[in-house]
């Protein structure tokens, strides 16, 4: 990279980062991107369904496919911001803006590192492509899922794949992601015998039934974890029963349960054990579940070596891989692609107030992803 | 009694049923009653606060005070009426109208006994008062609890009481009530640690706190009963957490129980095993209590075994006795009074659509009062 490259890609961030694109609006984002990429001889085309824009960006016609995954949405700014969340501004060596953790300033360092990179290595044996959605902090139906929908039908399948995704927690390059644990929501309605309180043999209290099935889900060993994932874990997030009269015991008690798992274990697995103890206790219930994301590990190590490569040539650290955290587009990307893997900025401002990124992490990471691609492709260095 | 009082009383009580008495309106039935007295030298007095009416009759100057207490309050009608609920109808010899079980019937009853009494007695040893709120179907506070404070401050203080309240399940003359639980409710808020379900470690979940706590409290043996009482019944009545975000651990829980306990409890017993059931469990809680009722067991016998010869003379059957069921008035008067049951009609239909009572025991229940009067105060029977 170049001191002139690095001031374009500055510059070019700029630019996105004052797009106010609210998930799942793209507000002009991807344009840009795609503009920038036109002249190093990236095609593009759109996949729009609904209020989301998702833009497929590629290089090359033949050999092993790279994808970038990205999103250009950002969630709203909130309350709190000393400036203008979408006038990114300079404070003591940050540009601050929404976004700028997460996720516009990695779309634009890859998208900078790849024109560098088709631009030095015209010929090297491969091909590169930029998949970025406005859908991700929204419920994600038509964002990236639908577009791999679309992209499959043309045949296209990467096999290697970065989500730009912030993943660092101290240090630019300090951790990859290689897996995601799964997610499921089950909801629960207990039926038992309304009646009142004074009477509790007329009665069969769906509170007290709701409230052993919760002891006993929380006391409950799921799995011992597997390598890289900690144990399933389960978590209430809403219960509610009563209609406020303090001398009644209401007729049904609902509540909403969120189990993370891990890949030794599958969503199907988690459900019929959940169920089994609901039934153990509950003669009358309406149980429903809702898969949100399953469970992925990379097991590929060729992307990852070339990533961890290019991070220790540039922060001279050795990242470390983990599958913690919430879920992101990797869920959907990792049932298409063999090898994918998470690395990004720092995500130690995401989604709070003066979100912003160090300056001098911008060309850091830019060059990071550079290297990749020079690992990846097996191409010397320039 | 006779034909012609008989007919004098049910004209009585269509006029008392015709008032839309809803709690905690009068309307005019208390009005009616001392208006009723007044020929047979009642004296009557009004102890109004808020919107509720008291009346305080009494006649006799000196010697044992016997009370009855009843209300002229009701629940509203509600739908699915066949007549209106207060145009007293008579269908297939029973008298349909919203308080013809609770508790007008008693009321009327009582107030036709009472005034044949006096009539046949006018110089019995001792004295006959009735005490009629418009609150005790509300929340009761400007109703018997006050009107009682009104009359201590006069000094005036009843050996016996009958409350009129429907005891009866299936036959006039089944149950005698002499005792009831008392019941208090509680008001717990869980705090815990909010956080993202994703991060089990980085939060404290105030559901599965709960859940520990109602299901170690609904398992309590709170204790082993006592004569005349089950034992003391928990009940949750009702439960709230969470935002309706499926991804967020709440930072509290908040529940209602109820308990319903005998006098070989206390409520204070009660409220420091709770508590410290609760306090094992949780390290951060808001805990509130109210207590609706203290439990009471009638001890003397006198005035029980009068109305128990008084059912046998009338009904030919033994009543049963009690302690089940709601609270009621009892609660304020057995701190006044030292020996109180409830006696009245059949209850199989209160607070229901097509309240009814049968007509032939409306002379019955005034016989029964009446002889009770003549059983209480030694005097001959006419």
């Amino acid at each position: 990279m170049t001191a002139a490259s690095d001031n374009l890609t500055l510059r070019l961030l700029r630019e996105v980062l004052s797009c106010p694109s609210v998930t799942p609006e793209d507000k002009g984002c991807q344009n840009l991107i795609s503009g920038f990429l036109i002249d190093a001889g990236f095609e593009s085309e759109t996949i729009c369904r609904g209020k989301t824009d998702n833009l497929y960006c590629w290089y090359g016609s033949a050999g092993p496919l790279f994808l970038f995954a990205g999103h250009t949405d950002v969630v709203p700014p909130g309350c709190g911001w000393n400036t203008d969340p979408f006038a990114p501004t300079e404070v003591d060596g940050n540009l601050v803006a929404r976004g700028a953790q997460d996720m516009k300033t990695s779309d634009v360092c890859f998208a900078a590192a790849a024109k560098q990179f088709v631009k030095n290595f015209p010929n090297f044996k491969g091909r590169i492509a930029l998949l970025l959605t406005s859908d991700e902090e929204g419920d994600g139906k038509d964002g990236t899922a639908f577009a791999i929908e679309e992209l499959k039908k043309k045949g296209i399948q990467p096999d290697f794949c970065i989500v730009g995704e912030p993943t660092c927690s101290k240090e630019l390059g300090d951790t990859i992601k290689n897996g995601r644990r799964g997610s499921c929501n089950c909801r629960v309605t207990i039926y038992g015998e309304q009646g009142h309180v004074a009477y509790p043999l007329k009665v069969e209290n769906p509170i007290h039934t709701a409230s052993k099935i919760i002891s006993k889900l929380a006391q409950t060993q799921w799995d011992q974890g597997c390598e890289g994932f900690p144990s399933t874990s389960f978590q209430v997030s809403n219960i509610t029963a009563g209609t406020g009269a303090v001398n009644i015991v209401p007729g049904s008690c609902s509540f909403v349960f969120n189990l993370r798992y891990n890949p030794a274990t599958s969503g199907q697995e988690i459900e019929n054990k959940a169920n089994g103890i609901i039934k153990e206790f509950a003669e009358n219930s309406d149980i429903s579940w809702e898969h949100s994301a399953f469970p992925f590990k990379t097991e590929g190590k060729e992307l990852t070596g070339c990533l961890e490569k290019a991070i220790s040539k540039v922060q001279d650290i050795k990242p470390a891989l983990s599958t913690t955290g919430g879920t992101s587009d990797a869920r959907f990307i990792s049932r298409w692609c063999s090898e994918v893997v998470e690395f990004g900025p720092v995500n130690n401002l995401i989604h709070k107030a003066n979100e912003s990124i160090p300056l001098k992490d911008i060309p850091k990471l830019t060059e990071i992803y550079y290297q990749t691609l020079v690992n990846l492709f097996s191409v010397s260095s320039k």
